[in-house]
């Protein structure tokens, strides 16, 4: 793998699956990478934030690409054109200031499409406090939410079946679960974390959640050096509101990553010191976590400290530790002489207020030095931060068919007339199994209180257990409730793994 | 309405849609109430609360049903028998403590099934802190969560539908999503409470989320005496757990509630100190949030505070407004006196340390008696906390079939050649739209970074833009897919309703 994939070799184990190698960039040789300016403070953080990379000597060839709002302007929807996925995809590193989404209907989230397109599978956000210099009623809050990027509700299937009723689909897939929650154990030795905590809500959901924390004990068992937990995500959220000094790594699904990292940076202290990488196996994106703050534009006020946290990511990702550790210790050292932008402000803690181009100037006049009483960091030589992910391996097992829920639109039905109605249907192939509304057993033996909308799921199953279905049947069976005038909505097949149903009960059976 | 529904009159605009009213507890006649003692410190605090509800005057008739461990135990895998369905369905109130779920497989969740069977469709959860009395990081702290209970990813619809992915169906439905928004805006009149605050995530679930915030906003235009916003949840969360006091009433659909409801206990400072309501048309449930903590059990150190609450919001729901603020006002008192028990007790912040049956005994001693510090409560006489909720009547509107997505089991095949081979099948009546793989679209123009599963959504749409489609047209696609040896393992119909689509378009779409 070339420098811009998150992973080269570590050790022995992944090197033996690890993906085919890239030519990396020639020794001497500076990496090219893309950089997009943004709207509002994008322009000047991004100036910022390459004057301190420039003067810490980061062997960087830069590409400006226009991404945001000028290209939004055009009409190009996406905001993102050819020239600039063609910059993109030949780089493969992307140093991004925030841009602004112009409200209204029509645009989509540059963002979503960036990490849709590019496969960047893993959202990684640390949050640290910095006490007592930045304010925090945390002082040793020093985590890194590792958030699944690409799939869960995210995958924006949506589909409206009757009048009454809208769904959205979460996906869970085998090979996705597999690669975030081994980057995260990866990840956690690259960088010398102790403990890795995963987080679902698989006491209800438990096949797709299920599948993300089984995972994550069967993945951990290869990190026995690591300490593992999981929580379920109402009490794990509790307690990182609370007290976030206790986790180290986390990782999630991405709607709960997506809460949690939105709560580790708000109880950090600071909104304006974070910034995250999203790392595919092709290419990888780094940037601020804050907006582009459009009123305080062009006017020296903001702090660069997102996207220098952001370029530090990027240069450890590149392979260049040296410079990303000359960088952050030179960060950490003007955070700690109390030079600080106005966010971070404070009367009692603070020493000098500064505007952009002298917080980045003071950044400049510390390179070299090394905080004294924040701790320092040392990245090391560009391959202890570095890792491979083996290549995933499809497990075959026997798939057997053995029903389907066929859902209905049918307003004003009783659960015992529709069931009477549906088991002339079920005929030599199926039996009627049972009826649900909202997910609880309607049918049989339900319970009068139940209020039921107009969308039913069915469950036919073979009436046989010896052989499986064939496609051939579910058709026949729509097409006879077809005739019969049902508006079935949508069908969905219920299979057996090896044996196992790969399919829940309904609540109540 | 009888006594044991959320709701009596409160406008003559609600009157006009209420539901059939039930007959009414005769006055002077005590109220029927199932109670359950629970499984480990379940008893002592259920007695210590029952103490002060009698020694309050609360009219009550107390049916004591069995649930839980003892049920679980006897082979009943949902943990309540017969006999308890039988008394719950005449008094249509429980006052609940807590139970033990035993742990491995089989058993399932009590409160799950409770909330499901009885269509208890709000989760009530007062959070307030207790400053100075109680410690905590938010003095000002005084919010209540407004859950749905029933929909969303806790409808328990999940399915394996190939060997890469499994997925988990999110329901939302119009009268569910209609009757919790109404519920929010009612509780808060009826309360007091100036400001409604709804939580979602409609930015990414345009259709779901988006059914949610939009009925917030059209029914909250019928209550301009609220001040109302809506949040994404991420910024809303982060914003819950750093500055809770920002907060009055907040709705959220199922899982949004669940992760932000234990937040807010958590950050109010004592998890034993909070009761919450489940609320259905026909039932109520009462009890506090905290579990049945076996560890403490029989050693009279359990905190019956939670309980308690519990007790209280029971009390206002029956109608017994008069007793209810009695019992609040002296439990108040004896916060704020400093009788804690040892989950609460400080040093420096409380008097005497008092265990389970001696908290109760000082709350009983101080009846008739109101907090000097904290703010005293009045339910008022009894109506003012009670509101109808108006029946729903479902709109009608032109319902068009116009496509079908169509998910397939294939893997290792590329998206040109699965694009290829599946455009003979359109025939006359559709058109091969596109093909997603998790979201993201493949075909056409997809991009070769698109890291691509077994399972594939290929959108039919019709050819023809004047007719709407037919069941049987459907039949016919998937005989002839079934024919040729397409493993479909999902289909769900496209609609558009009164010419809006009832469906979201691909990523890169």
């Amino acid at each position: 793998m070339e420098h811009s994939a998150p992973a080269r070799l570590a050790s022995p184990q992944a090197a033996r699956t690890a993906p085919p190698q890239r030519r990396p960039v020639a020794p001497g040789q500076p990496t090219p990478v893309c950089v997009a300016y943004g709207d509002g403070i994008g322009p000047e953080i991004m100036d910022a934030t390459l004057r301190v990379l420039k003067a810490a000597g980061a062997r960087l060839a830069l590409e400006p690409i226009e991404i945001g709002a000028k290209v939004y302007q055009r009409g190009v929807s996406a905001g993102i054109d050819a020239d600039a996925w063609a910059a993109l995809r030949r780089t493969r590193v992307l140093l991004k200031a925030p841009i602004t989404t112009p409200s209204g209907g029509g645009y989509k989230s540059l963002n979503v499409t960036l990490r849709k397109t590019l496969g960047l599978f893993a959202n990684v956000r640390p949050c640290a406090s910095y006490h007592p210099f930045v304010a925090t009623r945390h002082p040793g809050m020093n985590l890194v939410i590792v958030r699944e990027n690409e799939e869960d509700l995210y995958a924006g299937i949506e589909h409206r079946p009757t009048r009454d009723i809208v769904e959205c689909l979460k996906i869970t897939s085998v090979p996705g679960t597999e690669r975030i929650i081994r980057y995260a154990f990866e990840y956690a030795r690259a960088f010398g974390r102790r403990k890795v905590t995963c987080m679902t809500k698989d006491n209800i959901m438990k096949l797709t959640d299920g599948l993300f924390s089984s995972t994550f004990r069967r993945i951990g068992a290869e990190y026995p050096d690591l300490e593992q937990q999981h929580l379920i995500v109402d009490a794990g959220a509790a307690m990182l509101a609370d007290e976030p000094e206790r986790f180290d790594v986390v990782v999630t699904p991405n709607l709960y990553g997506d809460i949690l990292s939105d709560i580790a940076a708000q109880v950090a202290g600071s909104i304006g010191m974070a910034g995250s990488a999203n790392i595919g196996l092709h290419a990888a994106m780094f940037e601020a976590i804050h907006g582009s703050a459009p009123s305080i534009a062009r006017r020296n006020f903001a702090n660069p400290s997102g996207l220098i946290q952001a370029a530090v990511m990027m240069l450890v990702h590149i392979g260049q530790n040296d410079v990303a550790t000359t960088v952050q210790n030179a960060w950490l050292a003007t955070i700690e002489d109390g030079l600080h932008t106005p966010d971070i402000w404070t009367r009692h803690g603070s020493g000098e207020c500064v505007g952009t181009a002298e917080f980045a100037q003071a950044v400049i006049n510390r390179i070299g030095r090394a905080p004294k009483r924040l701790a320092a960091v040392d990245f090391g030589s560009g391959a202890s931060a570095s890792f491979a992910l083996p290549a995933w391996t499809r497990a075959s097992s026997q798939k057997d068919l053995v029903g389907v829920d066929v859902f209905l639109d049918a307003p004003d039905v009783a659960p015992e007339s529709l069931a009477s109605q549906l088991q002339p249907f079920a005929g030599q192939a199926f039996r009627l199994q049972m009826i649900t509304n909202r997910g609880v057993k309607v049918w049989p033996d339900g319970f009068p209180e139940t209020f039921c909308t107009d969308h039913w799921r069915c469950r036919f199953v073979a009436r046989s257990d010896a052989a499986a279905l064939e496609h051939g049947q579910v058709v026949a069976l729509l097409a006879n409730m077809a005739a019969a005038g049902f508006d079935f909505v949508k069908t969905q097949h219920l299979y057996r793994y090896g044996g196992a149903p790969g399919f829940t009960m309904g609540h109540g059976q």
